[in-house]
């Protein structure tokens, strides 16, 4: 053969640069199983431990894409705009954001993902909705896009098939955590999905992948260079991820709140992540005239989430599954909130039922945390604080003892706002 | 379950400490495929890139050596000793060792292995011997060394089943130089083996595993600690292995060479090494007063040669196969052969049929590099300096590559000895 693993590995092991050659052999022989999964491993480990520079990572990045089919959004009439978020607790943005930049004029394609660990997936919080399908043929998810604005589903098969193989080797072998490999591995699926533009939404905190500013701005930057070199107009806002986003984490918690967005309410957070989000995809866009803000309160943007909901199956008016037990955890003293863990609760929420361990696992629709307060909010000793909520009451106490020490109740001097948008990188 | 695989990959890739804990679950769970080759080999690059105390792998060499059976020598009537070298060219030291050692007294033991990439293997090269079986059974073996002194045969595969797995894995990730895990795969199954005691014969030079003086010094340490921390009396040789041992590298011509050995001829170096190990083998056992050069001189080591051969079914009197073809390499000037590069000579070798790309492939009885001068000796323009023999001429060209620029013909003030024996490490 013309090259050999072995040799490639060890070049990255022994701290070298992977040439083009290598790397387009690599991921090509991966995709068709000639590089074994116990080789890739090994090369994904050196490859988080020893780094790759940009032209290394440009080059992954493309050689990805090779792997699969490109979809191509020029036969529509609109402007394409779309957000990626790197994953945190409560994060629902994407439910209200997409029908809202919709009904800004832009086309939003919005190929979303399942959670795994303590992060909830857009996916799942939609299969909530009695009905409604996150499964769509090219030509469904063209036809949802073009005749309502707006489509959440399921990235296809066709799609950087060398991301999907290597994502799932990722991880279960240790290996998420290298920067080059989930900026590649996020940016070779928005590439090949052909968007004119897009934003990214790099958490940062107890709750993100990244817990740290300056690692979510080497990920941020990274991204933001892999779509400019790719003609993808991209922008980068790292977002506030100590705590959760809104006051529920959960499936149809989540759905619920979303919609309270869209009718003009909602957690004061969670519209003003939106409402930013929206302003950089529309200007990303070019539509520099929309108005955002007025689309919410004009119930335009909620029309587009019902004629996007009914056009994959979905019913809008249904009621939402609700879980069949609640516990209540009370404040146990008076004071200020100053502080509610992200990570905790969210893992507190996917112990309750809302996630999966496994790939294979089903989640339960009405399993959660619902916040009583958030951090800020002054509390008196009794009042409920958190409401869990789950279809399997033995998970409660395993869910409590995530929530030990998660939040801290003191003095309005103890409390330091945080900011919901830290940074902006283009 | 107990431990999460993740978590122990987590714990080294981020500079951590194993715990004993993790560690024997991880070689258990391993062993027992729960763990999976890709997550292993992800762990094997975390050690080989971040290391592990001496701790981790004293514990790391017991999980292997309690993942098989243990071998009993205690009813043998004579003490046990036994060597192991890392690999290297021309190395074909155990031949005439194991007998000579056990004509002064010992009981050698030798579990021996097959050749992969430039370095031969002790059972490919006695393969040549027509009728000799490398394959024997506990029992087998046993018998050949109570009745003849000496064994030489494969390891079963009960011992350390965990070092054959993880072995073969890192053969195929680009995980085998990690000393923390050569060492403990070395020494796992010579303490599983049961010897009581051990000289170990590190090499150091271009045909090594181990390049530098520095990284040899670091590996014979590791194995030293392991060894005694075992109850096992181990000591190390640190040996040059810059230039080739001996005047032949491939299979028969190896045997043919020991053979000269033991009929108190052959090359000073082999003869050299070969005392300089029993030596040391013999004080490891308790035999001070033995004579190893008069062994040799006076044919009792040829004695147990014979024996010892005949007892595995190889007639140590048959002719031994000639390659088909062979293809002479001349000196270009007259002068002093300045050096004679290892590495390049085994790789010669090896493509010339005498080792294995991949662990299936036969290997040439015949094939191999014959050398007419070493390095200090004085040559002459146009005579003889290389044979090469092998059964398939198209490999001439092949090998002939890699031995381009792998040797220097200067002056007597060009050249340096370089002794055989550089270090003793106890």
């Amino acid at each position: 053969m013309a090259m050999d693993v072995i040799s490639v590995i060890r070049t990255k092991r022994d701290r070298g640069e992977l040439t083009d050659e290598q790397i387009d052999w690599v991921i090509d022989a991966y995709t068709r199983g000639e590089v074994a999964d116990e080789q890739m491993s090994a090369l994904a480990m050196a490859i988080l431990l020893n780094g790759m520079n940009r032209r290394e990572i440009a080059r992954w990045t493309a050689a990805m894409i090779a792997s699969g089919e490109r979809m191509d959004f020029s036969s529509l009439s609109r402007p394409t705009a779309d957000k990626h978020s790197t994953g945190g607790v409560g994060d629902k943005i994407t439910l209200p954001l997409a029908p809202l930049v919709a009904a800004c004029g832009a086309a939003v394609p919005q190929l979303s993902g399942r959670g795994l660990g303590h992060t909830g997936g857009t996916l799942d919080k939609l299969e909530s909705i009695p009905g409604w399908r996150a499964l769509l043929s090219n030509e469904e998810m063209l036809h949802v896009l073009d005749t309502t604005g707006a489509v959440i589903c399921a990235a296809g098969d066709g799609l950087a098939p060398a991301d999907k193989k290597l994502y799932a080797l990722r991880d279960v072998t240790g290996t998420v955590e290298a920067i080059p490999l989930i900026a590649s591995s996020i940016m070779s699926k928005k590439i090949a999905e052909g968007t004119g533009s897009l934003v990214l939404d790099v958490k940062v905190g107890s709750g993100a992948f990244m817990k740290t500013i300056e690692d979510a701005r080497e990920l941020a930057s990274t991204m933001v260079g892999l779509g400019t070199d790719h003609g993808v107009k991209t922008v980068a806002l790292l977002t506030d991820m100590s705590t959760p986003l809104g006051r529920t984490a959960g499936n149809a918690l989540e759905v619920r709140e979303s919609v309270e967005v869209l009718a003009g309410g909602g957690p004061a957070d969670v519209v003003e992540l939106t409402i930013a989000l929206a302003r950089e995809m529309l200007d990303a866009a070019g539509l520099k005239d929309a108005d955002p803000a007025k689309a919410l309160a004009d119930g335009s943007a909620m029309d587009v989430w019902r004629r996007m909901i009914a056009a994959q199956g979905g019913d809008p008016d249904a009621e939402l599954p609700v879980a069949r037990e609640q516990h209540v955890v009370t404040a146990p003293s008076t004071g200020v909130l100053t502080r509610l863990d992200a990570y905790d609760v969210g893992v507190a929420a996917w112990r309750l039922g809302a996630g999966r361990a496994r790939k294979e696992d089903p989640v339960q629709a009405g399993a959660g945390v619902e916040m009583h307060a958030k951090p800020g909010d002054r509390v008196t000793e009794g009042q409920p604080l958190l409401t869990l909520h789950t279809d399997t009451p033995d998970r409660f106490a395993y869910a409590l003892q995530s929530l030990e020490g998660s939040f801290d109740i003191g003095s309005d001097a103890d409390f330091t706002a945080t900011p919901v948008v830290l940074e902006r990188i283009v």
